[in-house]
């Protein structure tokens, strides 16, 4: 089972997920002046990180979003990039946060687990309900596809409705339960079952709260670093053993700048993920 | 200001909203075994279902995930059918239910209100936060670009979260005040502002609620018809003036199967945008 696999993977190399929130301006100045396609760019920037990390790492997650905004041409880089990382044997997690029921959902679980754009593991809006999640059932029994679903985000805004009060509980909560309870029939010998859930590492307390909920559930974890998660807070969340990956994007995509324009970049997003591990774990 | 004209279409046309949801298997035969791309295919239905329902209809609705089904082929035809559509002059709603914060957001806005994809007005999910509806204000101040935010939506789940119990309220209510509040400093000469809501017609006493907490909220209206939604139902919403856009999809753009597999599949389609209309406002 795919989430088994990833947590396997945590333990051998360390629980950190490289995100590919690549933009334009981000590539050194030896790629941006190449004479090839905009997406040829972007995939050669992404594939020289991932070549150089992934012995490090347990995943890569890209953000869909990023390579949308440059429309189809961003899109092929999203594709290749993906590619790439699941023929290198590596997990990929596609970030694109969708949500929608029935047929639309099933074309949405066509579009992100099978063809141009398969990935792994995608991650999942449930405002919708249980038919937001149902569709991707199909994929999942075959045990090599999961999902992370929103629980509780990392942005300050997340309390407009995720920490509103519910009978006595936070709306976070209720999800945690939700997640629970969808995922309590496929749990692997990892003991984490196909429907992870996203929680921010901005709010530990809350953390602690959720995963005491759901003590078979695998984390997304984002909000480390420039938005305010310690490494302190994981060993903290991790105390008993690994329970989820911990994503950090612009921290190790952008470790090069105003360092190198060339192509001895990736010696700084080395660095950056090897402190980032100290950080975590050291 | 676009929710003005949108409303401007609904009284000059009809309220209606042709939702396409291209599927292959929707072509007629005819259009399927044509010596082209999938991408040229799916855009030439499309072609001709908005060349012959234009004149009655207030806007089109364009679901992605059935594109993004298909691959970057899939969103050629996207593409250039959001394209297609702004050049008639039509108005053109991207239901792409994104829902992400701060520079993801942000370029989502870029993918879907400029480039490839854009298109006049897309939907949006909240349960990010206000994050998740503030990256958009760039584009939407130029008043040409609005948005619909999922409220209560038309699928059964809908309960699971969105009808929860928050403070002597539902959910779904929190969701509409703060649509409102995020609104209400872009109201247009229609007395609609530029963050619209989607509500369901199969809940229709919940409808109502909302309405009356959002009087300045244009809404985005789906489950028409196999859903369950009734032309009875929307007369009452409407009751003192269109509030709204009734989308319809399956209803539409299959009514020609088991009648036509030809050029004149469109005969099938006009007719049952002609009844949706008299259904509606007969």
């Amino acid at each position: 089972m795919i989430i088994d696999k990833l947590y396997e993977e945590c333990n051998k190399k360390s629980p950190i997920c490289v995100g590919l929130d690549t933009k334009i301006e981000y590539l050194p100045k030896f790629l941006r002046e190449e004479d090839t396609s905009v997406s040829e760019k972007i995939f050669t920037f992404n594939k020289m990180i991932i070549d150089n990390t992934s012995d490090l790492v347990a995943c890569f997650k890209v953000q869909i979003a990023f390579y949308e905004a440059l429309g189809i041409e961003g899109l092929k880089a999203y594709s290749k990039t993906v590619k790439y990382i699941r023929e290198k044997g590596k997990i990929v997690i596609g970030d694109i946060k969708r949500g929608d029921i029935s047929s639309t959902a099933k074309a949405y679980a066509d579009a992100h687990f099978s063809g141009d754009f398969e990935v792994d593991i995608i991650t999942v809006n449930p405002y919708m309900g249980v038919d937001s999640i149902s569709p991707y059932e199909d994929y999942m029994k075959n045990d090599d596809k999961a999902l992370f679903m929103l629980i509780h985000t990392s942005n300050k805004s997340s309390k407009d409705f995720q920490e509103l009060e519910v009978s006595g509980e936070k709306l976070y909560m209720k999800v945690a339960e939700k997640c629970k309870t969808w995922g309590e029939n496929s749990i692997g010998e990892s003991g984490f079952n196909r429907i992870g859930g996203v929680v921010g590492l901005t709010f530990p307390e809350e953390f602690l709260e959720i995963k005491k909920e759901c003590p078979n559930t695998f984390f997304l974890i984002p909000g480390y670093g420039a938005q305010g998660g310690k490494g302190k807070d994981i060993k903290e969340i991790f105390k008993g053993g690994v329970c989820g990956v911990i994503n950090s994007s612009r921290g190790i995509i952008t470790a090069h700048k105003g360092k190198s324009e060339d192509e001895d970049f990736v010696k700084y997003t080395r660095e950056a993920v090897i402190s980032m591990k100290d950080d975590l774990i050291g």
